[in-house]
């Protein structure tokens, strides 16, 4: 059987994780706009690994082992401290990724036990290695994890070296729970493709984080950040905007294979956006993006998608363009383990043709010959 | 559309690189047959690359260019000897070419060239790094790659340090040519699909390199030799398989998804395994083995497959068990970088569907309430 291209529409697997119907995101049954507004990013990883949102007591366990997880060995500092200052970020977290399995004595053990524990580690740990990439960027020695400090605010911390604000903390916590998983796409194909093998699970994120580095996957907020420096003013928008329509060029931002009717996970980032923009006193960010939404909906009928107002959300909290795609792994690799760990459950190797179109009946000669 | 599990059987590209057809395994339209016996891997790589077998100077160039480019930057070797000397040889590949990246200043270049270029390098090094990782388990130092020398023999030098024999080398040629490709595999698959987000080729390889990690997948002709060695005499081994058989456990090595009549590539490594017992004067890894392939054929009818006497042969060649995956990666990397180059060629991300199973409806209540 011939799939389409890209196996778009095809259903590769049955997945009790999230789900995209009529355009409603949900995890485990959750829509995610209960759970953008009420749930923290732990409680999010908790139900998508386990399949059920935890109690208080299990929420504290897992705050426990994440934060006890949460440092990364000193080999893996020192390997990264080898890394050129100019390093790609993705790059460096792809290599950094692969590398911590080297300094874990479980990473070949198969158990749901041992897996379940590299999943927890990897969300622990992932946070660490990209503040480190970002200092160690900027000629910055690493900081070390906060205990007892949650995600958002240790991965904060550890960037900048000092206590977040509320607001920015909060920001970044609902950041997280939006990306946090996203059904069958191309990153979480990859580390499932991987898996399948039955390769480890540090394998599979690897290549997902592979997946993710490319700009048709997770390069697209840094690349609506761009666009908002290079168009610089409110009033510089529609000029701008409208040239690159008559060039027919692509927006940034805008669209998405699955969403005709809008991405869900837009209009929390859009009030995010707004709100840090307020506390700020300067919503010019903010302002433009509206700006270019309306004139792009209004043209092209296209909507806004999860990459749009994530661009001016963390320009607003001072992160680097460099930082963001690195940001969503931070927050998709919940998703990643929780499909991991769902592909080992009932496993089968995932290979399928290739449908030959090349030349036939080839004889050798020698190169003399040729 | 609903895809079988695994993708059994669904056509998820067309390709014009290698092809299996009514058993029969091809590459660029040439049976695997022909190029066994009559091509050498760096013309085999070629082909695979360029569509066509290379002209005498083509060939020299290539030659030259895989010569020139097989030293591994220092940095990397740095790197990698802050690698537990224990280390999983794989998930050591797996670090250290993602790290590549790092060291390449065209490593996002996207141009056809750049990725000619990197296809390449990714060809020349990964001998080099797996010699590394192999003298490094030892405590020993790595050796410099030997200029001039073709792939085979140089990988085979620095492993040992010392000039291989001139059988051990046509052994090693041949097993890399049979290795090369294998149409859309699982590891291919794996690189197709980061790539597919069009990440830079170094993503591909690694996610291959993690995919090719798998038990399923590479992992099978270390399994074989494990058995070899676990059955240790010719006479142990029809007591041997008759438990296994009558214990219904999978015997490694036999039966393949896609060859329901034999592997084609099987009777090359079982002619190699022959001749060097017979070199050696010690055809008892190669008597055992075909002893073991008259009782599973006779009574489970399934045949060898590619992993069942490349065990024999990669044991008398000296090589170590735990090299067996990496060796594979060192010939597949031919194939895998020709899939990527063809991805980018003519690209669509790769993101199927899945279908959601779980349950619907949930709302969010507080931890206390749980």
């Amino acid at each position: 059987m011939t799939a389409t291209k890209g196996l778009e529409g095809i259903v590769a697997t049955t997945s009790s994780i999230s789900s995209i119907v009529d355009g409603v995101l949900t995890y485990r049954g959750y829509n995610i706009d209960d759970l953008a507004v009420n749930a923290s990013f732990e409680e999010v990883a908790y139900l998508l690994w386990f399949g059920k949102l935890p109690s208080s007591s299990q929420l504290s366990e897992l705050q426990a082992q994440l934060s006890r997880y949460a440092p990364i060995p000193d080999e893996l500092i020192s390997q990264m401290k080898l890394y050129p200052k100019d390093m790609n970020t993705m790059a460096a977290l792809r290599s950094a990724v692969s590398a911590l399995a080297l300094f874990d004595n479980q990473a070949d053990d198969m158990s749901r036990e041992a897996n379940e524990i590299k999943t927890m580690k990897l969300q622990a740990q992932l946070p660490t290695i990209v503040a480190a990439i970002s200092r160690l960027r900027d000629g910055l020695e690493p900081v070390q994890p906060k205990e007892g400090a949650s995600i958002a605010e240790n991965f904060l911390y550890m960037m900048d070296g000092k206590a977040p604000s509320e607001t920015a903390v909060k920001a970044m916590d609902q950041a997280l729970v939006l990306h946090a998983d996203h059904e069958l796409n191309a990153s979480t194909f990859a580390a499932r493709v991987t898996v399948a093998t039955l390769s480890d699970i540090y394998s599979g994120i690897t290549s997902a984080v592979g997946a993710l580095k490319g700009p048709l996957h997770g390069g697209a907020n840094e690349a609506v950040a761009k666009m908002l420096d290079e168009i610089g003013s409110l009033d510089n928008v529609e000029p701008f905007i409208q040239q690159k329509l008559a060039n027919r060029d692509k927006i940034m931002g805008f669209g998405h294979r699955v969403y005709k009717n809008g991405d869900p996970r837009a209009k929390h980032l859009q009030k995010m956006s707004r709100e840090l923009g307020e506390r700020n006193g300067d919503t010019k960010l903010y302002d433009m993006s509206v700006r270019i939404e309306e004139l792009v909906t209004s043209q092209k009928g296209l909507k806004p998608n999860v990459d749009f107002y994530s661009a001016s959300v963390y320009t607003q909290l001072g992160i680097k363009r460099e930082l963001f795609t690195p940001i969503f792994a931070v927050s998709r690799v919940s998703g990643w383990t929780a499909h991991i760990l769902e592909q080992y459950e009932d496993n089968r190797i995932i290979r399928p043709r290739a449908e030959y179109t090349g030349p036939t009946n080839q004889k050798y000669v020698s190169p003399e010959l040729r």
